[in-house]
C-alpha cells in the first residue's frame, strides 16, 4: 500500500480528467502517464487490463462519487434545491476548464468497440443516480412511477444540457435546464396525489 | 458531378454512421475508407482536410437535416406531439442498431483536440433545434423567455436520455423522457400568460 496505491489513485485520477475533456478513444496511454508523470511501465503494472480496464474503473469511481453526492444533496437538501446545486457543481467545472470537462461518465457512456465494460458502468451509475433521485421525490410524496420519469427527467436534462453547454461554449444550456428543472421539481411536489 | 459527388455523399455518410457509433476519435480514415467501399486515395481527393474536415461536414448535415425534420415536425403537429415523434425518431435508430446510434451530433459535441470544428458545428446544431421549437412555442402563446428555456429543457432532455439509453442498453430512459415531456408541454400550453 503507501507509495503504490497513491500512484495506482494518481493514474486513475489522472485517467478521469483526460477521459472527460477527449474521450477514452481520445486520450492514449501515453497521455496519462505523461500527465500523472508515472513512470512508463507502471501503468500496466497497476492496470494489467490497459486502456479498457483503466476506463472502466474511472467510470466506476466517478459513478460513485457523484452517486453518493447525489444522494447527500438530496437527503441535505431536499430532491429539487438538490438539482440545482447539482447543476451548479457541474457548471463551475465546466467554467474552470475552458468548457473541457463535462459529466464524468458521459464519456463512457458513447464508447463502443475495446470500452463495452466502461460503458456498462456508465449505465449502471446512470441508474443509481436517477434511483436516488426518484427515491428522495418518493420521499417527499410522489408516487414511485412518477418519481422515476420525473428523476429520469432530470438526469437526462443536466446530462444534455452538459452537452449543449460544452458544444456552445457557453453556460446558458446549464442555466436555462436549472431553472426549468426547479419549476418542474416544485410544480411536482405541488401536486395532489 | 454525378459519379464524383456520389462518391463525396456517400464517404460522408459512412462517416456519419461511424462517428455516431464509434465517436470521432474512435473512428480511423481506414474504417470510413473500408465501410463505404471507396478507393483508398478518394478521402483525400474529396476531403483534404481529412478527418477534421469530414467530422466538420458531416455534423454540419446531420444537424441541418434533423433542425429540418424538427421545424417540419413542429409546423405539422404542434411543439408537443413533435417532441415525442423525434423521441419516437431517435429510439427506433436506437433499436435498429443495437443501441450504438445514439444522436449524430453529440459524438461532435464531445470531441477536442483536432475536432474543435466539429463540435463548433454541434454547439450551432444545437442552438438551432432549441430555436425552432422556442419558436413553436411561442406561436402557441408561451412568451418568449419562457419558450427559448423550455425548449432548452426538451432538447437536453432528449439528448441525455439518448447516452442513459445508449449506456443501459435500454431505450426506458426515452420513455419515460417522453411521457415527462408529453405532459411538461401540454402544462406548459394551458398555462395562462
Amino acid at each position: 500500500m503507501g507509495r503504490t496505491s497513491d500512484g495506482r489513485e494518481k493514474m486513475l485520477t489522472t485517467a478521469s480528467e483526460l477521459f472527460r475533456e477527449r474521450g477514452i478513444a481520445g486520450t492514449a496511454l501515453m497521455d496519462i502517464i505523461d500527465r500523472s508523470g508515472a513512470a512508463r511501465g507502471s501503468i500496466y503494472h497497476f492496470f494489467p487490463g490497459g486502456k479498457a480496464q483503466l476506463a472502466r474503473e474511472a467510470t466506476e469511481r466517478s459513478g460513485r462519487e457523484l452517486g453518493a453526492m447525489i444522494a447527500n444533496l438530496v437527503t441535505s437538501n431536499g430532491p429539487v434545491p438538490a438539482l440545482g446545486i447539482l447543476v451548479d457543481f457541474f457548471r463551475q467545472q465546466l467554467l474552470d476548464t475552458g468548457f473541457e470537462a463535462g459529466c464524468p461518465i458521459a464519456a463512457a457512456a458513447m464508447e463502443s468497440g475495446e470500452s463495452v465494460e466502461a460503458r456498462r458502468a456508465a449505465g449502471e451509475s446512470y441508474a443509481a443516480w436517477e434511483a436516488a433521485l426518484a427515491n428522495a421525490l418518493w420521499q417527499h410524496g410522489v408516487p414511485q412511477q412518477r418519481a422515476a420519469s420525473a428523476a429520469t427527467l432530470a438526469i437526462s436534462a443536466i446530462e444534455g444540457a452538459l452537452i449543449l453547454a460544452r458544444a456552445q461554449r457557453d453556460s446558458s444550456a446549464l442555466d436555462r435546464v436549472r431553472a426549468e428543472l426547479q419549476r418542474f421539481g416544485e410544480q411536482l411536489l405541488r401536486e395532489p396525489y
